[in-house]
Order: structure tokens, then C-alpha cells, then sequence
């Protein structure tokens, strides 16, 4: 396989969907919109050219299928998601599907066939855009799927439910997309890195060993508005500069922390009603804290919330947090992520082991079935969820490669044991 | 005099006149809204009841005399603003109308003469709610009045000039305003604290020695927005944490100040575009310094900005900052300070000397005419420009003392010898 030229094919690719969005400017596709219609259009296109059997499940998802001709066989799922956050890049999520319909290309081309059923998932919805209902596309096949999001309405308060059925989806068959879990082999996604730890490190390539858990807390500290002027700097109750403290501990306690994996970000912050010639008297800010397994994540967690706490006493203001969202770590499985590496080092480097701070929906995979993923480097700094998000087609030839290499050594294993004792 | 009487008509003046505001549950009277023409249609009526002479200026100052009878007598003004800041308090600016109207109600019972001719001005705009144009009633009486203000529009689009027209005023008439300072002994101001000194010392009156002067800076910070999950913290350059940062140092930096006097504030704080799970890559924030003089406050600014500026550097974020706001401080007059100390103590207790840090229409004046001000506690934890402020009417029968003192005093040096001289 020419993995430079490939590499340039599943570019092209990344770029012909990313025509496609909602604002002119930039690349937005949300859940069912025009421009989210358009790119499954594309994907149906270019999975038939690619020899695979298409079909459009109920939620949306686009899927390709290519049988490996044995009866009975289990099947490969690989693929990620086709819609975007409000201005993101070209190949978040997209990647994980092009890739390997550029692969089934290529193996149309040679006759080779791998030892299980492939099938190729484009996901409708990961990101949440329009009605903040993550992991949409791929909850409903592990049996994780909330059906109170259909209830749930957009912006222009148009019903979840209500949108699919305009777009010729069916809600009530989304129980129905519930896979047996003993039919399938495993998951597998590549995805852009989203991140500048391989761009650091010099490697094309990461296998991801975690999907760290998240936990966010929304913060609130109420101090004493006063006049900039007339307050005195030791009878002030400054809620802003007693804020500003906190998210300096969580900085700092993350940047400290022993397994040099979790990571904690202040993303909001502001000071309520402000003005220049007042003294905050209420501050707001956000705590989001990951870390690849949960244990060091929630002992962060615990010193960051004792600071805040330990900072409002001192200062006489009122500290409050609420637990805004709490998911655990999902590790991948472990015989297949060393498989994944050993897939890797057969291109002639070493495999670069790290975790996933993002999610994904291997994530949400991960809960029922085996799963693997590889991470592709990210470039200009490790931007993602920008139009500067870029890649390379040399590291995406690369993916592509490391992919076909650790396919091959898929579903050699007895393919009557379920999926989940296999491993 | 009844000292808690004469302070119970007082507070009951400013309840009254606390009746009239342009929004129902709060207290804002903007310029020649109808809250303020409310207001200065009680405020005639009230000087007319005190046998003052009223007349209402090219701006729409109320003016009430009260001639000592002797013929070229140089004049004493007194008083303070009647407008309010969104939502103000009731004693902010209207104390120092009712206190000296009191006081002369009070004189002509007694039928005591004072040693100069009395004017109290209630002047029409100090705060700038609705134009922007603050000491819009008291800088044409000093020629420090700024014409071009008369083309600012209000939020309705609404030009300065021509509310005034409207409201029967003459835009014309202002430069007509300006006192001769020969035939002007001085300045004198009674308000209300709005701050917590006097209520933390334990003392009712406050004799000011200085308005601080003030200074803004806008300042932003721009670092590297990024995915709060996939950047590890070694990489990050978070615009946030180093606003964080740079906050503390502000408030480290003035509350160490071996003045005592220098106070800082970063009323505003936000991060821009800031969601829970991006790395801030953008903060903005405001500096505001204050100090009774205008040297350890501008080594103050210096210290914080090369603190912000070391901070950028080590953290790899661009720190800029652009001055908005540059007020030198005024010092009030050292005879008249002393003179105003000695009628506080003739009361029984020493006077408590402080500086103001928020601007009064005594910083104008101050300009050109010898200046004194009082100061009177503050309740409520010092809390001001709020519908929370609060004063006993014990406190201001003190002030009113306190004044009727000081003004028994004045006057008695000779009458033909310029106002600036003299002191």
C-alpha cells in the first residue's frame, strides 16, 4: 500500500465533506441540519464507491459493510462522528470514517480479504451541538441510549424527536439498533489527536491506553460589592481576587499531580455584573478535572474543592460548587491496545502510548464491546475544534497503515466465544 | 440646636426625596428624566421653605441663597448632586443638599447671621448615568466645563443639548456659569462616606484631607484556547489563570502599600468566549488604582504592570493594557482641613482625618476655590450606591453640628482679598 498516497486521498476526503456547513464562514454541522444532510449524502457516495453495502440507520448513522464472505463471522465496528461543534475542524471525527473507506478501497483493489466483517459507522451525532445530546449515533448500539433527549428541543425549540421525523428517521427504531454484543468483534476508531502531545513528542501516531472520566462543577463565590474607591484593601470581601485564587490552586494542583495525567481548566470565568469602579461581589467559574483513571482525577478533585473552601474562609466570602457532570474513565482493552502498538511499531517506531483527555464515541463503545483507539497527529500546535485544526497526509497514510496492520490481526481468535470473554 | 432632630429632618428629607425614580422598585434618577425634574421640583420647594432665594441654572442646578446682609459679603457654597447612579442609594449626594437646607431653616429660627452669603447648589449631574458627562453641574461654575459634551447621546440617541432645550434649559447659558473666584470664600461638602472606614473606627464624621485620584487601565491577555481534555497542563498557555495571576498581584501590591492610602481594583473579569471545556485563550480584565496622592499611586500602577507584564512572560501570553482613565488627586485646602477638624472636635471627640476615594463634585471645585468636605458614616457595612445604603439620623445631626461649627468659623478674614490667596 502507498500510505502517502492514501494518506492524500483520506485528506481530500476530510476537505471534499468539509464544503458543507451551517455558516458560511466556518464548519458548523449540527444534527440534521442542511449542511449535516449534505455530508451524509456524500458519505452514502463515497461508501457505495468504496464497494460497501450502505444503509442509514434509524438515529441517522451512515454505515458501510463489507463481508468477509465466511457465514457466521463477527464483525468489526470501526468509525466516528460527521457533525461538529460551532466552528470545528475538518477532521474531527471525520477522519475515523474516511480512513477506512479509503482502506476498503484499497482492499477492493487488491482482493484482500480480513478475517472478520467490516462495518464502517458514520455517526450522526457526537458532539451535542444542537440539542446537547452527546454520543446520539453511537449510545443507542451498546444500549446506553437516554430516550428523554427526544423530548429535549434546539435553539429554535424544535423537538428532538420531531427533527428526526422531518428528516425521515424513525424514533421509535432506535431501541431496535441494540447489537449483540457476541456478534461483534470490537471497536475501533482513529481520530485526530485534538491535542499537541504528539506534535511534543515528534510521533505521527498515539495508541490510546484511557478515555479519561470528566467531572465538572459549576462555582459561585459571593463576596461584598463595594466602590473601588472608598473600601480599604483590608476591609475588602473581594469575590473576584478570591476567585482568581481558586482556579490558581486547581492549576496548580493539576499541574502537580503524580500521574502527570489528570488535567483541570477554569473555562469560564467571570465576574457577575461587573464594573470597573466596583468591587466584585459575585464571581462565577467553571472546574473541569480528567484524568485517565478515575482515582488520581477524584483525589485532585477533593484538594481542589478543600482549597477553594480553605480560600473563601480566609477571605470571609462564600464559596459553592455543584457537581455539573461525572463520567468515569473508560480504558481500552488491554489486549487489544498492545495489539494496536504492536500494529504500530511494525511501521518502525516504537508506539507512543497516552491517554484520551477528549471523549469519544469509543468512549461510549468501550461500555459493551472490545475496543481500541489510535490517536493521529494533530498540527498547527494541536488546535482541534478550530478551521485551524490540520493534519498531515503523511501521518494520515500512516493511521491508515497501522490500521490495515492491526485489522489483520483481528478475528483470528475462535469466533463463537462472545466478544467480551475473548478478550 | 437639637442635634437629633435637626438630624431627623435630615433623613426624613432624603426618604422623601428618595420617592422619585425613573425605574419603580430601585432608585435612578438620570439627568432631566422625570425622577429628576421630580426631584428638583421638590428640591425649590424645600429651599423656597427655608427662605432661601431659588434659581435654577443654564445646566438646571437649583441655587438657594441666603444673603448675610452685608453688601460685597463673598459668597460660601455648599452642596452636592442630586442625580443618582443606576439603583443608588438615597443619602448619595442628596445629604449634602438637605443637610445645609436644614441648617438654614435652622438660622432663620434663631435668626443668627452667618459671617458670608450662603449658596446652596444642588447641582443637576455628578454621576454621568445617561451621558457620560460627569461634574456636568458643578465644572461650569469652575471653567471646567467640556462643550463637547453637549453632542453625547444618551443609550435613546437622545443629544445632551438638546434634553436640556427640551427641559427649558439653555446650552448657551453654561459658559455664562463660571464664578468669579474673588467673590468666592470657597467650597464645602458634606456626603456620605460609601465606604466602611468610619463605621470600622467607630466614629460618625470624617474630615477629608484629599480625593484620591484614579486611574484605569483595560487590559487583555491572550493565550492559546485549546480542548480542556487532550492539552496536558506543561503545555498550556491559558489566558485565564494568568489574568488570575496578574489580579493577585494587583491586590497583593496594594493592599502591601506603605501609603495605606492606594487601593486597586479588578472590577471586571472575564474570560471571552469562555466554555467549560476550552482552555481560556482569551481574558480580559480592568484595573482601577486609586491613592490620596498621586505618587504612591503611580508607583503602584508601575509595580502592577511590570507584574503583569513578568507574568505574561513566563506563562508564553501576550499581556496588554491601554489607559482609559487618568484623574490626578485633589488635595482639599490644609487652613480650611484644619478649620473643619477643629469644628468636628468642638463636638468631643478628635476628628478622624481620612482621604475620599471615590471623586465628589468637591474634586471640581477644588479646582478653583479653597475646599473642604465631611464626611459622615456610612451604615449598613459601608455599602453604597445601593438601595442598601443607610444613615442614622444621629450621624448626620452631628454632621449638620459639625457644619454649622465650621461655617462660624469662616469668612472672618478679609473680605477683599482673592479666595486662593487668602487661605
Amino acid at each position: 500500500m502507498e500510505t502517502l498516497s492514501i494518506g492524500q486521498e483520506i485528506v481530500a476526503a476530510c476537505e471534499r465533506l468539509g464544503r458543507h456547513s451551517d455558516d458560511p464562514d466556518g464548519l458548523t454541522v449540527a444534527y440534521l441540519g442542511a449542511a449535516h444532510r449534505a455530508v451524509a449524502a456524500d458519505l452514502k457516495e463515497e461508501m457505495a464507491g468504496a464497494g460497501l453495502a450502505v444503509t442509514v440507520d434509524a438515529i441517522g448513522n451512515v454505515i458501510g459493510r463489507r463481508s468477509c464472505g465466511r457465514p457466521g463471522a463477527r464483525t468489526l465496528i470501526t468509525g466516528s462522528h460527521f457533525d461538529t461543534v460551532r466552528n470545528g475542524g475538518r477532521f474531527d471525527g471525520r477522519l475515523g470514517i474516511v480512513l477506512p473507506i479509503a482502506l476498503a478501497r484499497h482492499l477492493n483493489e487488491t482482493g484482500e480479504r480480513l478475517p472478520f466483517d467490516l462495518e464502517i459507522i458514520a455517526f450522526a451525532e457526537e458532539e451535542g451541538l444542537r440539542f446537547a445530546s452527546t454520543f446520539l449515533g453511537s449510545s443507542p448500539l451498546v444500549g446506553q441510549f437516554d430516550a428523554s433527549v427526544l423530548e429535549r428541543t434546539d435553539a429554535a425549540g424544535v423537538r428532538l424527536a420531531d427533527a428526526m421525523r422531518d428528516a425521515g428517521l424513525d424514533p421509535a427504531g432506535i431501541a431496535g439498533l441494540r447489537r449483540d454484543p457476541g456478534t461483534v468483534l470490537g471497536y475501533y476508531e482513529v481520530h485526530i489527536e485534538q491535542g499537541p502531545v504528539l506534535l511534543a513528542a515528534g510521533e505521527a501516531l498515539g495508541v490510546v491506553t484511557s478515555i479519561a472520566g470528566g467531572v465538572r462543577h459549576s462555582c459561585r463565590v459571593t463576596g461584598s460589592a463595594g466602590h473601588a474607591g472608598t473600601v480599604p484593601m483590608r476591609l475588602r470581601h473581594d469575590a473576584g481576587t478570591a476567585a482568581a485564587e481558586m482556579v490558581l490552586a486547581l492549576e496548580e494542583r493539576c499541574s502537580a499531580d503524580p500521574s502527570a495525567t489528570v488535567v483541570g481548566t477554569a473555562g469560564r470565568f467571570e465576574v457577575v455584573r461587573g464594573a470597573t469602579n466596583v468591587i466584585p461581589g459575585e464571581c462565577q467559574f467553571t472546574i473541569d478535572l480528567r484524568g485517565a483513571a478515575d482515582g488520581p482525577r477524584d483525589l485532585a478533585l477533593a484538594d481542589v474543592l478543600r482549597s477553594c473552601r480553605e480560600i473563601a474562609a480566609r477571605r470571609g466570602v462564600l464559596f459553592e460548587s455543584e457537581l455539573t457532570m461525572n463520567v468515569p474513565a473508560t480504558p481500552c482493552t488491554p489486549a487489544w491496545v498492545d495489539a494496536l502498538a504492536a500494529a504500530v511499531a511494525s511501521l518502525g517506531r516504537p508506539a507512543h502510548r497516552m491517554p484520551s483527555g477528549a471523549g469519544h464515541d469509543a468512549m461510549m463503545m468501550g461500555r459493551a464491546l472490545p475496543m481500541a483507539m489510535l490517536f493521529v497527529r494533530c498540527g498547527n500546535g494541536g488546535v482541534s475544534h478550530s478551521p485551524h485544526e490540520t493534519m498531515t497526509a503523511a501521518d494520515a497514510g500512516q493511521a491508515a497503515a497501522a490500521t490495515l496492520a492491526f485489522w489483520r490481526g483481528r478475528g483470528t481468535a475462535a469466533r463463537d466465544v462472545p466478544a467480551k470473554a475473548q478478550e
